[in-house]
């Protein structure tokens, strides 16, 4: 599975919702917002079992090409070959994902900017919609 | 505007909508499901202004590359600025698109496959959403 989206505006103040299924042996999917491949704002990656971790998120960023500092989030709700919604807003300050079980996560914004123009969805799972308004 | 979803399996029997905005300015965009760029089984056209057509939808499909014969559509339920939504639907013998205005306009699966994993979306209009189920 692979999903890019280039020149689509992603505004601060929008909400973007996503809706997945990881397959059934899933070790693990991303999504990113940035400016492009090498400039991710927000890295969003549930691991099932992907770089030794077990069920947990990391979230990062990606400048120039170099990841940046990880955040590691041990809510993990996403289940083998189950359907998902993900919801993620921001500002100039931080993203908000709204995951699965209705818990939700910030991570800064460490661009600061308020507009992106890249998606991408890769790895291990089946998009089956998105929605931004 | 660009959108490209590869490895994604569009199956026959599924319907598959997608909503978006013709740019203020849009001349025309287009729907493309198939194999690959050069292997477009159903290729949705609106042209607003395109190719010396005005307000008419081409629906065409395309081998190896070559375009192959067009067929034309005279119903445009497309304004510029404003939200459409349509559906795509298709079995072995013909896909089924419901345009905005209810209105259904089938054509042809000249490759008669039941799975195409290739869905692209060009040209001056902003995706805001797509769903398969």
């Amino acid at each position: 599975m692979s999903l890019t989206l280039k020149n689509m505006a992603i505004k601060a103040g929008k909400e973007l919702k996503i809706t997945g299924v990881p397959k059934p042996d899933a070790l693990g999917f991303a999504i990113n917002i940035g400016h492009e491949e090498d400039n991710i704002a927000f890295h969003f990656n549930p691991r099932f079992n992907q770089h030794g971790d077990h069920h947990l998120i990391v979230f990062n960023s990606r400048q120039g090409g170099s990841w940046c500092k990880e955040h590691r989030e041990h809510h993990f709700p996403f289940e083998h070959g189950e359907e998902f919604k993900v919801s993620i807003t921001f500002n100039n300050d931080e993203f908000e994902v709204k995951l699965p079980n209705g818990h939700s996560v910030n991570f800064p914004n460490r661009f600061g900017d308020d507009k992106y123009m890249f998606l991408q969805v890769e790895g291990d799972v089946r998009i089956t919609g998105f929605k931004l308004k």
